[in-house]
């Protein structure tokens, strides 16, 4: 892909001040698996006592780490955990070489740090189909382990970069019991983007204490309605991975009904979600689709994909166009219920049509307004229930082209 | 949408000679129901005796002009019919006006033509949501009846162009049973085009003598590998409409297992709908994406149109990029079965992948010279069983960029 060195005219204006997560240490290195001049590798330690859940890719042709990964989050532990994470290569569709580098890499980081295999998590993200120079990788693992640094998590979101314009952070504090409770995460995630865990990396990391299946539980429920619900191109990765890490550090014990941790969580995830959109190959707006009165949850979210993904609803955006007839048109085509004649569309708060045509109160001048906007809402109420279902995308550019239609370097 | 008077670097050399089909007539006209300067409405009249078969978008906001016609093709009749088509303005989700316009135009030719309403179908391609001006229509259908001509069918392609950057027309002779048979097809569509109908009007001709019943079903078998096998950007149509008329007046009458007439049909719709895909917005590659191997033909069906759709796929094809983990990413995210090291992938003739990684075999170069020619072949065979499906498509391109984020005028 070609190099982009322009940051996205969405992106965050610094990126934030992340808490210290007791429990949890970082480093990075220059390892040169693939790109020159930057760091490429992160490893992250976690004190034992550490519980760890994570959602994955379901893509049929997902990668070797990811595989990895999914036997290996589920296994209860007391012992500590790592996470070890390249740019550069996703190791993905290399065969039987991808198992090999998979398990070199973490294999050399147990025998390092002292941890069991089955506590080594790895990801890769890069370019597909081209073996995993792992040796470039396994080499660095001593001078990784003898740099680690508590407030390393900001290098660690830089490492991870790809396509990335920006690095991404997000984090919350709170209380549990009058004991305070640090959230931070990292992401990255450009291109590549569509729900069925958008094609991104994650990694969370709490102080919290919280059992195993509570933590998984809550991450399942909360990537729908966060990681799962953007969509930047529709196309999805065969590497995937968000994990959680919650190191117990704080003392403050998490329980299945706590909403303190829950909301701190999805709104954590909810944040990077939107940071993942807003570094949108060629992005120039960040587009929230709101679908209520849907004859079912489910409905909703076939129609808000079905704006969210239409290649004409996304350039009448670029194009700052208040196209409400491709709105209109994708909610013919998702193949969810809908009545021509009972939905409403709205842009921003401009009501554009009821009852089946242009509204009589329509403006076209405020629409267009609006759409002028960096962040923009699309709403449809289809008039039919009470399902609803919101999703977040961005535009389509001559920006997404240049980036995706260079020959591969 | 912006004017693009450039033609597609997809076209044919040149508008085909079609032959004239007894039994039908035609005219054209400008009357200015958008554009100007140029002819916007056709009609054409087919001889009593006629049988009509159709297919229609399913879209769920379909256009008035679909649903009337709808109503009116399954009806049996030894009446004449007629065919009313006007570019510039869908008349979709244009609400009760929509069902107004519809019958202010079929009653006008009704009444002029001398025919029932119920056989006279029309179709309206354009804009959406603005009401059709159906009196600038109305008042030329005295004019367009005086001045039908057998040979008109180059002029009617002509009229029913949006942003079409050249008419798109097919034919078919042959014989039954010594008797020469005719068939002459046209079709309009450039973007917003996918299966389900794929965004476009089609109407096709000929003399043959065939039974209503026998014709629909033809027809709906045939859509499923022309028509429903095309996309040029995902994007459904309000108003796709098939029509297929034939008159009778050659004597050669076609029985359900004729295969000569079956054969000679599905070319014509198959010839047209693939300069569908040569005019597809923006489009400079012509690409045939072939499945085999899957474990049914639906599942053939959904890889083909995952690959088909992926936005990455396509930006890779128009860069001439033989990006083949962008064709594994479009395999593992399409939700039909797939099994990563069976699956072997080919460029043209050039073994890319199999065994779950790159071929031993495969030369880069080799596949790259491949990307650079106008018409190219990706194959998939999955390796699990007999399904098979082949779709056609375009790259995505700045140009499709350019003509879609446009305010509209």
């Amino acid at each position: 892909m070609a190099k982009i060195t322009k940051v996205s005219p969405l992106a965050p204006a610094a990126f934030p001040a992340l808490p210290v997560i007791d429990g949890v240490t970082f480093s990075t290195i220059a390892a040169g698996v693939r790109y020159q001049g930057r760091t490429d590798v992160m490893l992250a330690l976690l004190a034992p006592g550490t519980t760890m859940a994570g959602t994955f890719t379901r893509s049929a042709t997902r990668s070797a780490p990811v595989l990895d990964c999914q036997e290996k989050i589920g296994l209860s532990s007391d012992e500590g955990a790592a996470i070890i994470v390249n740019s550069g290569n996703s190791n993905a569709f290399t065969g039987k070489n991808g198992v090999i580098s998979t398990r070199a890499v973490t294999a050399a980081v147990a025998a390092v740090v002292g941890l069991p295999e089955t506590r080594v998590f790895s990801s890769s993200t890069g370019v597909i189909g081209e073996p995993l120079p792992h040796d470039r990788i396994t080499s660095k693992i001593a001078d990784l382990a003898a740099t680690q640094s508590a407030d390393g998590i900001a290098d660690a979101a830089r490492a991870i970069m790809t396509t990335d314009t920006f690095p991404k952070g997000a984090a919350a504090e709170f209380s549990i019991d009058g004991k305070p409770v640090k959230i931070a995460g990292i992401a990255k995630g450009s291109g590549m983007i569509a729900p069925d865990m958008a094609t991104m990396l994650v990694y969370v990391f709490t102080d919290a204490a919280v059992d195993r299946e509570t933590l998984q539980s809550m991450v399942s429920r909360h990537c729908d309605t966060t990681f799962n619900a953007i969509t930047v191109d529709s196309d999805t990765s065969t590497s995937d991975t968000l994990l959680v890490a919650a190191t117990g550090a704080s003392g403050a014990r998490v329980t299945a009904d706590n909403p303190a941790f829950s909301d701190a969580l999805h709104s954590v995830m909810l944040d990077l979600a939107h940071q993942v959109v807003r570094d949108g190959e060629g992005a120039t707006k960040f587009v929230e689709i709101a679908i209520t009165g849907a004859a079912t949850d489910a409905d909703a979210r076939v129609h808000a994909l079905s704006i969210a993904n239409s290649p004409l609803v996304k350039t009448a955006i670029a194009g700052e166009d208040p196209n409400w007839g491709r709105v209109v048109m994708a909610i013919g085509k998702s193949g969810a219920a809908a009545d021509r004649d009972l939905l409403s569309i709205r842009f921003g708060d401009v009501l554009v049509a009821e009852n089946g045509w242009v509204s009589p109160t329509y403006s076209e001048a405020e629409a267009a307004a609006h759409m002028k906007g960096q962040n923009l809402r699309i709403s449809v109420d289809l008039g039919l229930g009470s399902g609803a279902s919101t999703v977040w995308t961005c535009d389509l550019t001559h920006g997404y082209i240049d980036i995706n239609a260079d020959y591969r370097s």
